[in-house]
């Protein structure tokens, strides 16, 4: 549970600096007027900073390892994931790929698709693999079933932004809670603008399917996790 | 060693930060551009959270701790103290006021002695305890020690803090490496606006003074820590 809050907290700071007007420049989100939009840039990025810190902070502190090495073992190993997801090969290498991109959707400096999926691997992947990493290595589970929850959110990952990039185009500001067709606007490159709609929406449900797969080999394909991905097709918002 | 590399990128993600226009806005820093100057604001957001993340990789991964678990414990120790430096307790939190209290150097609004001590308690004290305290959690000092170096520290950051403000009125930008009289321009209430030059300079002496008898209850008055106190207040850039 420590994890998973700090995981939250590691997704909002991101969130917080990727809406600043230096980056997406983005006004709303979840519905509400962005950080930035209500306490200014500068307290935007503090924000984020102290959600970024705190959740180390967090992650070291519980649960508590006094007497118990391989809790504090399992804690390591989860600040490093966790670590290595946010920094510059993970979320913030992402967003920096992003940045460059923006306004390129065509021609010079444009992202092909195998660098699209990248940087979507650093930028939501990183992260979504690292929570379910530290799920399975806080329960103590075996290397293997540690390695294929691994690749499963690898697969959930990028299912999950493929249906975004989906949304989109096709969803309504007030169900995204954010403002729709920015993409578009900003000239980024999308699933959609590369492949189209409908193979986007095959593309999303293979990556699911291989989740399952994934699962499968680790008799892990009738739980939870198996809902979860099925969600991340057939959500709307 | 590790723990001195990861304060010191903490260290370098502040003043990336902190130069921002959204927050001090400074375009000159060790003598050359400031980092969003040269790359744009966008990049120097994510340039610090990638050095902020990165810290907490390089802390939990080294030193090695396989099948050393007082090291493991030395490691989340030393990862809590540097994560709460850099917190909303710390850092995130004296910038807060520090951004807050901007133009209110004088009435409605502006800091008293005591919050300005606070402010700096958090923005540089924070950070310093926390590298001498590291370094004394890593070489298994007993906890009289560890609490000795941490009392040392925080005199020693305000030494430091009362003559950064000295040489802000007193220094030259080519010496400073950054822009010299920014804070009376800016409205910021400094330990000389508070208390005039001359006070400070006898306010930072008394502090270093104090943070030399700490050293002398463990028999460290002799040590690199007791030379690097009597710099603090000698150093003129």
């Amino acid at each position: 549970m420590p994890a998973a809050c700090a995981i939250e907290m590691i997704h909002t700071y991101s969130l917080i600096h990727d809406d600043l007007p230096a980056m997406d420049n983005d006004s709303m989100r979840r519905g509400k007027p962005t950080l930035h939009v209500v306490y200014g840039d500068g307290l935007a990025i503090l924000a984020g900073d102290g959600l970024l810190a705190e959740a180390f902070a967090l992650l070291a502190r519980e649960p508590d390892d006094a007497g118990r090495p391989e809790i504090a073992a399992r804690k390591l190993a989860v600040i490093r994931r966790i670590a290595d997801a946010a920094g510059a090969s993970g979320m913030v290498g992402g967003q920096a790929i992003d940045l460059q991109a923006v306004g390129h959707s065509r021609g010079a400096g444009a992202l092909d698709a195998a660098a699209l999926k990248d940087m979507h691997a650093r930028k939501t992947g990183a992260l979504i693999r690292a929570a379910a990493v530290a799920g399975a290595i806080m329960a103590g589970a075996p290397p293997a079933r540690v390695d294929a929850v691994d690749r499963y959110a690898s697969w959930l990952g990028l299912a999950f932004q493929i249906v975004d990039d989906v949304l989109d185009v096709e969803g309504e500001g007030t169900n995204l809670g954010k403002t729709a067709g920015k993409d578009a606007a900003a000239g980024k490159p999308t699933y959609p603008s590369l492949f189209g709609l409908d193979a986007s929406k095959r593309m999303a449900q293979e990556a699911v399917d291989q989740a399952v797969a994934v699962l499968a080999e680790v008799q892990l394909d009738r739980s939870r996790l198996a809902e979860i991905a099925q969600w991340v097709v057939s959500r709307t918002s």
